[in-house]
């Protein structure tokens, strides 16, 4: 089985999560400033949903770069993974729309955790998939990165139950973490000489 | 005629499907956890509906692997496909919102039937074009899941109306069958060498 | 310029006209089949004009597998078609919950009229891109149905000003003529050997 | 890295952001014309950004074809452009139901002049990846429009803050300047026999 569709299904679904989110932007009925501002927080929570998103989309497309085949483990832990993912307008909004209060903001830490749980079990699929000789085993190396966010999601949606701006930080962090591209696969696939 | 434009456009669809059920997903006012309370039923409707498309494209990608060409008949049975799975986000809604009451879980087994009819459709129209050497006749065999499934269904539009669990019962039954990939064609294009 | 985003962009701006149009079935508060009833004509609009998305997919479908080239009148012949395609929403979701009034009937048939100039529009621009052999021109040979559909369209809307039912009546059959899926193209190819 | 899920994933946001700003055209209550004399101005702001997004799109289609391989810089500024792009439905809205009122004038001009920031990056991102011999550089030549319009849009968010209709003239004329088709590119790629 190709992956083709596979990739094209998942690029529909997150192009798609990455646009409704800007629908809990409602337009206001005001026609000043002033009528911008109550939006200014669901326009952050939408700004770091969507980088979120970008992040996902891209060491998704780079993960499954590596991947020949789509077997059915792998195509149900794609879909886990965009189940998850798929939740991300609803949290955003929550979270926006009350001005990162406390529970929202936690929500919005199990969301992440969950959809950072499911991409490792994507990896772990197609890693299978691949046997011995795995090209993506290679390219992650000890995944130092993958390892760190869930641990730091947990400690987040902990702290946003004490002090909230410690769990906005760290959700800011671990998104700053991941901004710098993931050159290991790049780096793995040029020594492999693809 | 090539296919590819027939996945890429079932692709788009069932990803804008599968995402917008999550808008019935309204962002509640409260900002605890009993807010999100009444969402529990929208949620696990949600959930339900997430799974069965995912059966669906799967069985779908792994249907139209068999298919070289898209004649006419093919083009138009797929579109009844999607025209019955584009109803999946209202019928969600309904069971949902109304915690599960008798006839919205009545209305939800109708399109999981007629999606099954057109799905048994499409998959007459792509044998039929095949010709005698089908590859997917000999695939899906006697194709004891499909035959079961709208039988079941049918069992459980007419128990929502006498003992309403029952139906939810058989809706999640029938989920759970279909969720071990069917690797009928796997194996079928395994031996041809494909 | 290759046809490959060109198809890839359409297929994604019909599979979402497609798919929101079913927004406009609001999911109603009642849980019996009553409340259902103030629902049908807005279901058998979207039915409608579910068809009618299916036809233009179809065509357009068959139309972009004789152009080899997207040039730029091409592409922008073709979001003007997506344009009146993507009004499709809002005129189905005015004249379903109108209860077919005459306003709204005869706006669904400004729409469809504009839609159908637009695809004729498209189509002259790809037999212009092809120049003298062009097989799109030897494929729709006199083009009976695309000369008559908007005659058809415009005697709709003069009559949804009259007697509503007239118009209704040609905006279905004018569907069930292009239903009969477009062999000319397929046998114009054929005969190439293509 | 191939670039072809990066076309395909701009394709899918770029198709869903023009096709949800028509949900922006409410279904009106009444029935005859009059219903609809209210929503002119949110139609003509719809149209306006319908075209825009068409002139993106074709750009970045043109652009993109001058590129072989999609690295992180670059699939970075890719979605940074289409984050500018995703808030045209909310701008487009705004500026639509309150009338092209003053300060929802400003920020459209705003989001137009930050997109076009964005393309101008994601411009420069590809020719630093292309090196020395840079078929875009060569393509794009002085750049004219790409120079002028953020110059004119500047122009035009001030404009609206003293006379708000020299701001709207200049929104349709900048989009007048780019719906010529950009040729420039066409022409550097057949002189090199693309």
């Amino acid at each position: 089985m190709g992956k083709g569709r596979m990739e094209a299904f998942s690029d529909g679904v997150l192009a798609i999560i990455i646009t409704i989110m800007v629908l809990e932007l409602k337009v206001p009925h005001g026609i000043d400033l002033a009528a911008l501002q109550p939006l200014l927080p669901v326009f952050l929570s939408y700004v770091l949903s969507f980088v979120y998103l970008g992040i996902y989309w891209n060491n998704h497309h780079h993960m499954l770069h590596t991947c020949q085949h789509a077997s059915g483990p792998v195509l149900w832990a794609n879909l886990h993974l965009l189940f998850w993912l798929s939740l991300f307008p609803f949290v955003t909004g929550w979270m926006g729309e009350n001005h990162f209060a406390t529970m929202p903001t936690a929500l919005y830490g199990v969301v992440l955790l969950m959809a950072a749980i499911a991409y490792y079990i994507l990896q772990v699929m197609i890693i299978r998939s691949q046997g011995d000789d795995s090209l993506l085993a290679k390219a992650i190396g000890n995944d130092m990165k993958g390892k760190l966010s869930p641990i730091l999601y947990v400690v987040g949606i902990l702290a946003s139950l004490v002090e909230m701006w410690i769990a906005h930080v760290i959700y800011v962090a671990v998104a700053l973490m991941w901004l710098i591209p993931d050159r290991r696969i790049e780096r793995a696939m040029g020594t492999r000489g693809t």
